[in-house]
């Protein structure tokens, strides 16, 4: 029997712990898609206790929380945050097999070095002693990103932010790690959503200019997307729940955005067509200033109506929709294509049945002179596991060339889910060693471990050009 | 090589092995869903041979006869009982990696005590053997269960059925087991399938009232929901092939329900609200009881039409649907969570592409106070096999809360299908007990062994109530 | 550490070992379904060098090239030979964990003794030799078949076509595997494709008959059907991007048929009509003469304008499509049954999420005496790899009767392919002989050889009757 996550953790041959030890885990952190707070960044906050820590945002814990029954209270409610904590220990030792499992115990053990295993009679005792360390400034925001390693951060943020703190983080040059911002329209896109006119009149004003037509919110999105630029934006990013594809005219997209602006019902073929030409368009912005777009698809959020009505959304009420997206994926990348404004894209699909959909479409529109211009996202959200992050790369493998994979990003609201990074380097190392260990690849080991080193870092830097 | 199935079958590490054999194997089994005749066992039915008990009502095995090119004489015909267990014989010995192959040697072993392979060459005094062994009393239906120690056995039964079968059983109290009914009104929700207004007929009888609407509809099924809880029901079950969502109206619905108890057609959204209605209505009398229900989602079924004009239904010739089931899922629960009749529900998919919408469902509607309030059901029908079990559960464990999981249901028209419940068992060790084994969970014997215990009985215990 | 791609490749244990190298290996080939051109076959043509006969009509690798971003002058463009096979060679190198890096060495050491892992620094010496090898006689078209022993070879061709090739290839009798055609009628049956007019007048010529109906567009292809037969066919083929369903009537479909010959707008009814009326008719013809059919599935063609106008089709941008299949699929086998006309059939879907409604919809209409009647198709095209070849074997076994398996064909457009049915032949073995050695299937070597000799030659050669 191994024993409990130890340094030689999910590797288990030495072709793997080789690569691991002496290739991936040297590499710095390129964490090219998170949430984190850039606000909370540059205030860089403190947290009292390892529950603020650690619960504070994590929906993934809370809906664990919740699934082994735990009181509302003591998850997004106002309980003790010693009980809260115990609480989700309790329900941590029963979600066997869960990533939160891995996950946590890597955040315990590599931010406290805390090597217990966590459980309702252990908890206790681990709350005081973390609580105890978070009073430290190292433990504060801005330490604990460095305590990883981390090179590039890359936030989340709304065309119309004004990116203040992004440009307070670099100003202070504290941070070792830089700080860019992410570019992400979706209230731009989202037509059919509640608020779309509000956050129109927005964008006019971020913007400077009167927005009258889906011409105007094009141009008026360019100009955040120029401002974005200036600040250090390379990527953008894109919730689509579903894909959409219609008529790419501008006559029909403005039937859909007049409607919207006047509140008005809309034909889905005109919401179809905005969609459309506003995708198109950005692609062609994102294109024309080398950035990469990043589309992520299936999930289906807020399901929930009671829950919603509480808290709002991304509080752990979303899931994994099936609906098909082969067709309209084709024909909006083909009309970016055809356009010459099909930028570098990385598709995430959130649910692993169309894993082989995202895995053959890439080959459709690769490049010459881009190494592996369309990406297969990693493994996201729900499958951020072992068994997730696996199936992945083997598809990607399968499918095409995993040496041209720009790899892992956290995707998370936590200031200590870094680790992510080591458990898919460790998932990435034991999967190449284990072929050369079966005689399926030959054991060259520097060559390999040029693989492992651009798949954990290089590519990514080449790729986002940052 | 390891033995054929001998005692560590399935079991590949010492943890597995002490676990199965020290924590599951030594629990009782709760069958909380099959579709056993409450006849044969009041009955206590005698099989004249191994034909009659093992090919008599099991499509599994019919199905794979015909695979093999077995005359219909010798499957569903009037051909001879031993040449049909020869025959049987001969295409299971070429289903290698079939579930069949170990369900009927663990049968053959486990009843029996025969531990030979079972082929051509060994049917036919395999035959002889066990149909002297099946004159005697203990080898009648009761003595059958009795034999697997089995504690509840939950029948499928139809709203208008008198239960007087299971009344029969528990007044006799000889069978160890309870015999408890299970609630299934597919027939008053399916208003789109041929006998509908018959059937209404009858449940007016059988709730002692008139029905004139979708209320009507309702209240009679209520009535019926009463007279199966004061017979310990405790459970329902929907064969929800596709999942329906409709406007919950019912003055919709009711347009649906006078069509077609006129026999005119009806427009699909109004069979929609009826369907949507009715399962929500019902919903709430599950809640309100604190019954737990079940959506068997996915099927496909009577695809043969020479074969469904030669035998009826559930003879061998159903299947998987694509269908999508995320976006009508999620709505139709909501509806019910947010009228506060959200029931406990066991959610099974018969397509494992839908493995991780329905494992993501879960965490949208669970609920403080209960745990594993949503549950994802066992790998059901076709998918009641290792590769299958396991997929369910890693699927689980990855997205959920595995400690909560209720567990093996047989789901079975056979007699002898207990050892099913060993089979997972054994699948479920080892996989626990191969993640222990790989450093992935700290080994702690009295917590696994509890988890192992839960998951084969308590779980269900505590969940059903019964 | 187990040395690369050695003779126990792909063989973890004994049993696996024995079975191929004592079973498996020493079958010949029967390939049921490729590419190959008769014309090159018939004209036994030469390669100047491994980049013709290697990169010449692959265009698996050219997508994993231009995935590794290299310049299109050397993939598909005319760049230098040698400076195309260096490229290739820097793109495989990194492609680890795709079936191309297995492929290509099985081809090197089966095909030139070469046993050097080839990558940029060792792809010029290797381009030398093989180029030398490739003068002599014996690497022209014809010795490469031979070189593998095939004993059967079945392209893929045009109701239209004279099989003038295939009859030269038999007159000349040099070549030891038999070169029968397959009827492919796509052409006929996708009326809505550009060029479907002239098509039919084409398949007009060709029968001998005026066509004016869908009536006559079946008869016309029924003497086609004849003289297929005659010249030795026994296997249509259909690439069923889409499956069709619809109302089968000749009045519908001669809407659609008028219209197409017309050049008119055509209903999507009509248009599933003339395929569904198509298909069913094709079928009698085939079952009629004990034809199998081919539905290849999923596919999602010609994605990226940009190249399909520079290239055409079959060049590397497809890939796989999400649109459900079960209904229809099953709506119009049934059909075809009904009307006893569905004959041995083969489903290949390229999306392997949908593999377990495939598995499933084989027992629907399976046959009293013919073993395996309806089959689960080999993972093609992109799942033809070491994971998607076990995935499709495990469902097949879960679901059916493995050992009532036709096995393997290569689908390929390279003369060198056929090292696919020792990769294959090898997964298979080490699939059964894992599962012996685990216990969960008896050690008999006699019965599993034949096993293994059944799905590697006998099955097919039996099921296709050639």
């Amino acid at each position: 029997m191994r024993p409990f996550m130890d340094e030689h953790f999910l590797l288990s041959n030495d072709t793997a712990k080789m690569l691991y030890h002496e290739a991936a885990a040297k590499m710095p952190i390129i964490d090219y898609h998170c949430h984190l707070s850039p606000r909370e960044i540059a205030q860089n906050i403190k947290f009292n206790n390892i529950t603020h820590l650690m619960l504070g945002g994590d929906h993934y814990k809370w809906r664990a929380m919740l699934s082994w029954g735990v009181d509302e209270d003591l998850i997004r409610g106002d309980g003790d945050d010693k009980q809260k904590f115990i609480a989700f220990a309790d329900a941590l030792s029963h979600a066997i097999g869960n990533p939160l499992y891995h996950w946590t115990h890597l955040e315990l053990q590599r931010v406290f070095g805390v090597n217990t295993p966590l459980n309702k009679n252990t908890a206790a005792e681990i709350f005081d002693y973390t609580s105890e360390l978070l009073q430290k400034d190292e433990y504060r925001a801005q330490g604990l990103i460095d305590k990883f390693n981390v090179d590039y951060l890359c936030t989340t943020d709304d065309p119309i932010d004004d990116l203040a703190f992004h440009q307070a983080i670099a100003a202070e040059g504290k941070l070792r790690a830089r700080v860019l911002p992410t570019f992400r329209p979706d209230k731009a896109i989202n037509i059919d959503r509640a608020g779309f006119a509000d956050y129109i009149h927005q964008l006019s004003r971020a913007a400077g200019m009167e927005i009258k037509s889906t011409a105007d919110v094009l141009t008026a999105l360019e100009r955040r997307v120029e401002y974005f630029h200036a600040c250090g934006c390379r990527i953008s990013d894109h919730a689509l729940d579903t894909v959409p594809y219609g008529e790419p005219s501008f006559k029909q997209a403005d039937k859909a955005f007049h409607a919207a602006m006047e509140g008005e019902e809309m034909k889905q073929k005109h919401i179809d067509s905005y969609r459309t030409v506003l995708m198109a368009g950005l692609g062609g912005m994102y294109a024309q200033r080398g950035w990469a777009q990043q589309y992520h698809m299936n999930a289906m959020r807020n399901n929930n109506t009671a829950m919603f009505r509480r808290y709002g959304p991304d509080v752990g009420f979303d899931s994994i929709t099936d609906a098909a997206i082969a067709h309209n994926l084709s024909r909006l990348m083909d009309l970016q294509d055809a356009q010459g404004q099909l930028p570098k894209t990385i598709l995430y699909s959130l649910n692993p049945a169309a894993n082989h959909v995202i895995g053959t479409m890439l080959g459709n529109f690769q490049q010459s002179g881009v190494k592996g211009k369309i990406q297969m996202g990693s493994a996201w959200w729900f499958l951020d596991q072992k068994d997730g992050m696996e199936e992945q790369m083997r598809t990607l493998a399968n499918l095409g060339v995993l040496g041209a994979f720009v790899g892992m990003l956290t995707d998370s609201r936590s200031f200590i889910s870094y680790p992510r990074h080591e458990y898919f380097r460790r998932i990435l190392c034991n999967l190449i060693g284990t072929w050369v260990e079966n005689g399926e690849y030959p054991y060259d080991e520097e060559a390999l471990k040029q693989l492992v080193m651009d798949i954990s870092y290089n590519n990514a830097k080449n790729y986002f050009g940052i």
